[in-house]
């Protein structure tokens, strides 16, 4: 059995095993994202809240499975919370997930990053110019990048050295989401090429994912599986959805739709998924 | 004719009602739920306003039919609103809805609830557990409760002693909205039966709801009348919207267009509404 | 060739290079309509930022294309950040848009607007009463005029005084927007009949076309015949989707697909433009 039928056989088992457990997934999250978001966990089976006052993001960090922290709107209140909630899952060892939207854009989004990476995240995923400019505020990628607002420049290939250099760096996985997906551990990178351009037309739609990503390493210590895991489940979901949708609102209706009704047939049937190790 | 039957033709009235006078709620409500509960507002055929800063939350109160408060995502900047919008409600005797989101979670959530009871809404609506929980921040219930984020734990019925006691000690409204909605003034407790489990997998719905609730109780004074209502129509375009829908995407379109399309016709032949009195 | 004919060929010109040009329009807007807003922006095919925190919205303004104000959901933080992005727009002559949501309504409203109004808007869009509410506030007009929280008493003939004093005095361009949409320069005046009633069921539909509107304007300095291209395609999306939809929630999901989905050769033979010049 081939590693990414491993991988495949892990996904369905997660998949399962989420809808049972309904991990608790505390989000502090972008005003944009927060509908489609926990709207998405709910349709994929978990248990979905937003709470990220400081006065209470930490306290709820400890009830919860997972903490997934999104950089999309920032402000000083809610950057209080963001680092109360991570400081506290770090603490009790609870996976925590990072999504870096707009990575590069301004000061303001860079300095927040580099503080969040000093409370080491999980796992971390963005587009591919985000990982780029993540691995350059963390230090770990030298050569110039340029942004342009929260959509990706680059395709996910041209992320890998720098999502190599972070996951090594920090310990963590990285996954750069685009056409293909990229996902690795420093060791090993899988590749998923499910999904549907459609998605890049529903704002939120890589936030949501980084959403389920949070209900996903809740279940397991091995992140890479799990991310990888997520990124295909919510791919698959997404092929299917964009199948004969007229246009991008009915698009993202049918994605809540699948998320919901995707099972393991699907992903046995559809998912594109290859992995190989990587010399260090 | 029996009273139950009296608060279905008062629902069927009370629709008529909102249609024709298209009452002004003033919704201070979480991030989540601001885009659902504005649109099942203007669906049901009400003027929704979602204003919620100190500088203006008290003023706007005074020009509002109703007001909606929602602790579902906190902040110091919301609560200031919160009491400003309450306060002015109270002065000026207009009804206001209280949804205590997440009650009992967190210290900084009893607390907030607290100063808000303090201020006598007209109506609390939300799930079992929180309810439960609202009870005993009053201190009005003693027995131990579990949360769980802001999903129930808890069937309807276990909130029932709870809500009694709430609503005698407050002179309030209390419903407790599950699979089947209990409400009660104290004195006598409906019990509504309609609604669909897919309901649960839309965020914001219940939140959704209470903005609905803040439109009935515009009305007329018979604020038990108007909550009963409001849940009863609620519940019947949910179950309606969730004949034959795809998933949770496709159930939250269909209830929005529900929610302008039901009628009295749909509610008479569908409502499952009970009423008893209870031996104080 | 009647100026409507040049003006509807311009609008179809200006939606190509919309479409190829992707102009990135930083949106300051309120919490329910973000969603909405990115969404279209996204659907229409523009790129979007909802970047509002003042440590980054001038930073971030001197990235965009346009920029697009909207005091929907008001907050001292919010409002700094708006004068920000607002200001640094105005010294890099970017073009940006003011949606002044709900003006009238109370005094924090009207000093905010008093304040924007002082920068510069290159578009001002609201509904009938708002543009009547802003011209008093700038001290173009001084008729007494009643608003009732977000949602318009007036036609948007009765806005026309209105809107030509405050582009005549302010030197802008206003659109007031209804079941027949209004635009003048001081110079001339547009309107459009396209639209459908069901538009004003659905929240944040204005600020949403406030949104486009910053696309349209970040390609020309014909902002006369921007936005009339805004408001004409908006409204021919609308009555589109709005054809044989079951109700608010289905139309919403509808005009999102149109947005995508619409071409020159739908607004050749459904725009219903006139225009006139007035004089002065």
């Amino acid at each position: 059995m081939s590693t990414s039928c491993a991988l495949t056989d892990a996904a369905c088992r997660l998949l399962d095993d989420l809808r049972q457990k309904r991990p608790l997934v505390q989000n502090v999250t972008n005003y944009v994202a927060m509908d489609l978001s926990a709207n998405a966990l709910l349709a994929i089976g978990a248990s979905p809240a937003m709470v990220h006052a400081p006065e209470e993001a930490g306290e709820f960090a400890a009830l919860s499975d997972a903490v997934v922290i999104n950089i999309g709107t920032l402000s000083k209140t809610f950057v209080a919370g963001m680092m109360e909630a991570a400081r506290v899952a770090g603490a009790s060892s609870k996976p925590w997930v990072l999504d870096p939207v707009g990575a590069g854009a301004t000061k303001y989004r860079n300095e927040t990053i580099a503080e969040l990476l000093a409370l080491k995240p999980t796992v971390i995923r963005g587009n591919a110019s985000e990982i780029i400019a993540v691995a350059r505020v963390a230090g770990f990628f030298h050569e110039a990048a340029a942004g342009k607002g929260v959509d990706s420049l680059h395709g996910t290939e041209a992320a890998l050295e720098p999502a190599l250099a972070l996951a090594r760096g920090l310990g963590c996985v990285v996954a750069a989401t685009g056409a293909v997906d990229l996902v690795t551990d420093g060791a090993r990178v899988a590749r998923i090429a499910n999904g549907a351009p459609i998605m890049a037309q529903v704002t939120a739609s890589g936030c949501a994912l980084s959403g389920i990503l949070g209900a996903f390493v809740a279940l397991t210590p091995d992140f890479f599986a799990a991310t990888v895991a997520a990124l295909g489940i919510y791919g698959v979901a997404g092929e299917i959805a964009a199948a004969g949708c007229a246009g991008p609102g009915s698009f993202r209706v049918a994605l809540l739709d699948q998320l919901a009704g995707v099972g393991g047939e699907a992903l046995r049937a559809r998912l594109k998924l290859s992995q190989s190790a990587v010399e260090i």
